[in-house]
């Protein structure tokens, strides 16, 4: 696999304002879970929250997905040393739909 | 569906304390993705973290959905009106299993 | 896990022909597939079958799934003896959402 | 999205073989799973063998997935005209983790 600290094509401060953005919304929702727990809710209203939150984190995943294939993968394929950048992308798509 | 605020039978103070404590870890693990994020580290990373906590929730869904069903469900089915109870809970794996 | 062979509640000949008829539909989508390998077809299209087999299979679980709690599962709860299937249903839920 | 009638780089006849002895696998596993509602075997039985089916559907089709990026994806990025390919691939990966 290919070592990387960091994307080869960093993220402008606008990308990562949005992805931060997305993840405290579900940080928040996370929370909100836990109050729902406190508070006794019923075990099928907390479910529902626990879908949604599931849901929203996969659409940022699929976000930063598709980025990476926009740049980085793109960028190794242009010069010449794709294959292990899709190998890599193939072996996070098969673990990430069954999570 | 039926009309519940909270669990038919309540959580113990341990079962709630157990919950909660996954989903303060969750918390953390979404914080610490925002932090990748924001540390500009490598998409593929964050994808990583991001499949695991999708994991983590979908343990915590499960393990409500069991306890429920061991509980409220089944103390609906053995007072005679268990229909809407089953529904409920069918209507909710579904929508698990897409998330 | 409780051991049966059969539903103890037994499928309705109606009930059996509409399973059937569903698992014959798939079964032809899945030859269709073939043809479209035979024929060269693009990935992407065989891609867009392979899902929506998917799909249809998954669908043909869960009714099984709300047949079985709503006749067996319910029937074991009414005679006292629910937990071995409650958790078998748990485990199949488990799975089903995995695969 | 491109339209194209079959992969640009087409299989080989020994990739052809693979996918179309996994395909007809499949297919005899769903006519199987005909047998045992014909059978009235017992519905958890029945779902066993549905997940599996699930599971190895979705195996062909992450494996076409694979082979399609490294031919398909990778030929249309180095002819510097990838951006629909890659939109087209994240397309259908959402897609198939839903099913």
């Amino acid at each position: 696999m290919p070592e990387h600290d960091s994307p080869i094509i960093p993220r402008s401060e606008d990308e990562k304002i949005k992805v931060l953005n997305r993840l405290k919304r579900i940080e928040g929702q996370v929370r909100g879970i836990e109050k729902m727990v406190e508070d006794d809710r019923y075990c099928m209203d907390v479910l529902v929250q626990i879908s949604a939150v599931n849901s929203a984190l996969k659409q940022v995943g699929f976000s930063l997905m598709e980025r990476h294939t926009n740049t980085c993968v793109k960028h190794a394929i242009e010069s010449g040393n794709g294959d292990d950048h899709i190998d890599e992308l193939m072996k996070i798509m098969r673990q990430f739909s069954k999570s």
